[in-house]
């Protein structure tokens, strides 16, 4: 859900189209020696987040990606590779290379047994960021499917009640399709929000609500950190206890549980920066009933749910992936706004590898 | 999680062993016809609820279920058929009976699917209340396995920045099993609290916190409410969209997919009160990793999560399901607490039905 005090200032951004961005990031992943199909699926998913609004996970990150591939921190080219495996269930192993490339095809992986099976769920091990979760349910739901994926993250969440972060902010993902009217897609972090908000915010010289951080004595911070630490935690969706707190850490936990312990990569409170081990689910509709009805129901629910009449002050009631798939459209028509410090510094990265200036 | 105002004071309490009041439950369903197996499961679980302190779910509500029968919203004896099936899924019809024994027989084949097939999956239509939902995941867990539970409900629970009810508390169930430590259960509603919170405060006579229901014009209300109307709503997990109101509601509509639409017995907004479809899930963890691996990582992310340092005024911190697992330990040490009103209820009930009056 975008936050309005969260948007960059036009005057600030450079619009550049999604096909430009795409080949562009492309260029730059193979100056690094990233195989061009595994160059390609990266693209596509940072291009897609850019293209919804996701602009904590987009294109911009390309810059990120080619540092750690620098230092050393993932291994190119990576070997994705199977290390145990069931008619509907497999476990991969990410190669210590980009995440994406292997969450994309766990979740490939997992379409394919739901279609022969009726179900198909995939989690994958030594892996690293995989993007805009939201991603990998819609490649389920354009097979009309129901897909979910989550991911863990290393420590920036505390526990409800805890004075340090131990788990990440975990998110969920979850996709399905309708008939006439858009997918439902929802994509949250467990915390109150993603963390790539608290650096948005700290760029942007904006403060955060209180909530959404906390010191070691529980006390709110309205001023985004510069950097990770010990001495303060992202919330848990809920906050208080009174108010839920305990079930957005408890959902962080059962993502942790499917992603890392489930593959054996490890929990949040193990992962060093940067580690990240993800879980995909497909699931066939035709194998409990016809698709056209569920997509009728689909249908009658977004409908009903737009129809909820708002709160005074509120616009409109929205479904989970419509203010996404707004921006999505604006964006086709008018291209993807990158912050000029972003759009410097792919530009640059570009120049110094070598790698052809595209955008 | 229990929260301490909502207790019921024991000098306003009766308790009665475990073994005593599941015969009692037992022999108030056989006195409405529900067959010996139908009732022995049903009774099994809503004291299953009451042992571990979810008292909102438990075996005061057996008087509900008869009232229920006896007015004909109940088919009994029902028939639980499958209206589909494949090798991973099914889809059951409850035949208009007690949820709790078609969401029984759901997680019973997801776990014979799972051993088989790696991954098992049931959806329920046609079904009433199942109860305290962590109940069905704990199957899984007792099997070595991954287990998860969601059924929906009627309208509650308004969508983010709505100014009616349209979704129900729509809870979600997940549980792992650990080595040595005791296995993970979340089970919570997508609201802020769970419904039977506001009419246990309404029958102890206390206000509740704001955040947990508002009027239409979305100002928090104090006082727990008779009644359900469309007057007011339980907020969504994260109450407002600043804080993630916008993820509990999305977790609803999941919710709402998995267990009404992928069933086709119907989303919240559809539901009559008292209609209740469920979604169940089975992950045989051998088919990713051995399950000894598994169980010690478990071990230790629930002894790191203990261990975090707690934030001041906090005593410790607590994992999924911890509350609970104590209060059985009490609980079966010296009793189930009931409220005298809900003793005097089930006895008369009892008398009333010409049933043996055990407790």
């Amino acid at each position: 859900m975008a936050l309005k005090f969260l948007n960059i200032p036009e005057q600030d951004a450079i619009r550049v189209t999604a096909d430009a961005i795409q080949r562009q990031v492309i260029a730059i992943l193979q100056a690094v020696k990233v195989p061009d199909h595994h160059a390609l699926i990266t693209a596509d998913i940072l291009t897609a987040a850019s293209l919804r609004g996701v602009d904590t996970h987009g294109v911009g990150n390309v810059t990120g990606y080619v540092q750690a591939i620098e230092n050393g921190a993932y291994t190119i080219p990576q070997s994705v590779e199977i290390v145990s495996e069931s008619a509907t269930t497999a476990l991969l192993d990410c190669g210590n290379g980009l995440g994406f490339v292997a969450a994309h095809r766990a979740m490939e992986l997992s379409i394919a047994k739901a279609r022969q099976h009726g179900v198909g769920m995939v989690s994958v091990r030594n892996g690293h960021h995989i993007g805009m979760v939201g991603y990998y349910p819609m490649m389920a739901v354009a097979q009309e499917m129901i897909g979910m994926a989550v991911t863990n993250a290393s420590r920036s969440m505390r526990p409800a009640q805890g004075a340090h972060p131990r788990l990440g902010t975990n998110p969920i993902a979850f996709g399905a399709p309708a008939g006439k009217e858009r997918p439902f897609l929802l994509d949250m972090a467990t915390t109150t929000v993603a963390s790539g908000k608290l650096s948005l915010a700290r760029r942007l010289g904006v403060p955060i609500p209180a909530g959404w951080i906390v010191d070691a004595e529980g006390e709110p911070l309205t001023e985004p950190p510069a950097q990770r630490s010990e001495a303060w935690s992202q919330n848990p969706l809920g906050n208080t206890l009174e108010q839920g707190g305990h079930k957005g850490y408890g959902l962080a936990v059962m993502v942790d549980i499917l992603a890392g312990v489930l593959s054996g990569g490890g929990f949040s409170a193990q992962l060093a920066g940067g580690e990240n081990m993800t879980w995909t689910l497909a699931i066939d509709i035709a194998a409990f009933r016809p698709v056209a009805e569920f997509k009728a129901m689909m249908d009658t629910m977004i409908q009903e749910l737009h129809a909820t009449p708002p709160e005074p002050g509120a616009e409109r009631v929205l479904v989970a992936g419509d203010p996404e798939f707004d921006t999505e459209v604006e964006r086709r028509a008018h291209g993807i706004p990158l912050h000029t410090t972003q759009y410097e510094a792919i530009v640059a990265t570009a120049r110094r590898l070598g790698a052809q200036v595209i955008i």
